[in-house]
């Protein structure tokens, strides 16, 4: 039940309306790390650092049976660095400062041990790696997540959809939808998007919840109405690890499985956002994510008599 | 099981990406009519229209059981006059034109047969008339819900708290709850808005959904995903009219029963939306109800092992 992530390990510098940190460490695969080990302990981060990312983070996750062999430490160079001011709605942000550095030569290359992956997490990124991560592995995983961005469909359309063409899940926010379907309703806009290829379509309303869409078929996954949102950097790509480490846990990945995993990641998403960057992903026992998932079942419970 | 609503009864012009009508009928009351009419045929209305008002829309919601002995009817006055224009999203609108006529002297006298009705429906209106409805009640019925919106807030918030005080449940839109409340989290939003008076809050979110607050509990329906929001005109009040109507009929004001309500309510606004006006609303069968709650049922269902 190995599950593969491909996707940015960084620094962040953030400010909400509640606070400011200088320079956390964030990056897309360190937060689906951290919510994908709560449930299995077969990971296999790739990625790209430089000299100044910490080892006590790799240690850190390593403990939870995270593997970095896919991960090139550039000790002469430095860590991928985002700064993002939020909003007070925590739905809209600037990016204030975005330096590539090493990400910028990031040309990734899977360790022989990767190979037969059964689970791929394509992590934010530009399309033609998240392709040439693709076209490495030589035996296709048997679900392979696609995570992407507007920036991508505005600078690389036609590398974003030959890599739709080979994924099974596409992740993406209800304007990101819009803006690759070139539809406003969002039940349009996952026909068009299961049209370039993945088979089911995940749209995230961030505090409104997520829908997923497979051919005909739909669910509604409620957010949890939370008191404050403190910080919602890495929500995504909780929501991702959440999703993708309970379907690696439970290696069924039906329609109706993916719906529980859609809860589980919105699950742990909803903690993601209580503290800032990963801090509240590193607290968080068993015991506490079973309870939320079953505040997440009593949310939409009803009964009516038809 | 009477059910007696307060509102408006009136034309409408409507302009939205999909087409345009010129003068419709429209008002608050029509649309909880109609919605309502299919759960409880015990339906007293209290309104004010012009000699303009055709005879025949009081003859087709006689049918289903709605009283007129509220409506008064100002022979040579002009019913109410609403027009808008709906911007793609759907969720905002610009109003073109609004001429009060009749309604600018609304001064109801609840009839004597109205007295002892058990469920109260407090449709949009100016906050004084709403509270002169209840003062006019001998007994206080087993529920008051109330619809505002931001425009009383503006021009008559010492009138709306108190009417507030008198009322078991408001039901508002997430931007009024922010604005009554002064706080951005829809929980803590509802937490003030408790102590207001409503022990239940319903925040309408549009193509998001809806929440139902009780001290301390929270619930979450979904909105359903559609192909296409023809004409959102009257969704609120449709909303309104099958949450009252629900609980009209099954006499159940519990917060479980709420739920449901509430869903009852969501799937008759998902109706209403599909053409101008309260056309859907007049053409939908039982069953056409029936299969619409099914696909909320199911929109909503997962199973998760913990």
């Amino acid at each position: 039940m190995s599950l593969t992530v491909i996707g940015t390990m960084a620094f962040d510098a953030l400010e909400t309306p509640f606070g400011k940190v200088d320079r956390i460490i964030g990056g897309s695969a360190t937060y689906v790390a951290w919510s994908a080990s709560n449930f299995t302990n077969a990971i296999q981060q790739v990625s790209i650092v430089g000299g100044d990312f910490p080892q006590a983070e790799f240690d850190k996750l390593a403990a939870r049976g995270v593997n970095f062999d896919g991960v090139e430490v550039v000790k002469d160079g430095k860590s991928f660095f985002w700064s993002g001011r939020y909003h007070m709605d925590m739905n809209t942000r600037d990016t204030l400062v975005t330096e590539l550095n090493v990400l910028e030569h990031f040309n990734p290359q899977l360790p022989a041990s990767y190979q037969n992956t059964e689970f791929l997490m394509l992590g934010n990124l530009v399309p033609a790696v998240q392709m040439s991560v693709i076209n490495q592995l030589q035996n296709r995983p048997k679900l392979i997540v696609l995570d992407t961005m507007n920036f991508w469909m505005e600078v690389a359309m036609d590398d974003l959809k030959a890599v739709l063409k080979k994924v099974d899940v596409l992740m993406v926010n209800d304007g990101e939808a819009r803006q690759l379907s070139g539809e406003y309703s969002l039940v349009k806009a996952a026909a068009k998007i299961h049209e370039m290829g993945p088979q089911f379509v995940i749209i995230k309303k961030g505090e409104h919840g997520a829908l997923l869409f497979s051919k005909g078929e739909v669910f509604y996954a409620p957010a949890l109405p939370l008191e404050e949102v403190f910080d919602p950097t890495g929500a995504g790509d909780t929501f991702a690890g959440g999703f993708i480490g309970h379907l690696a846990k439970t290696r069924d990945i039906s329609f109706e499985n993916m719906k529980s995993a859609i809860i589980v990641g919105s699950a742990m998403a909803s903690f993601c956002v209580e503290k800032f960057g990963s801090e509240r992903l590193q607290e968080i026992t068993k015991e506490d994510i079973e309870n939320r998932i079953r505040q997440f079942v009593n949310l939409v419970d009803f009964k009516i008599d038809l």
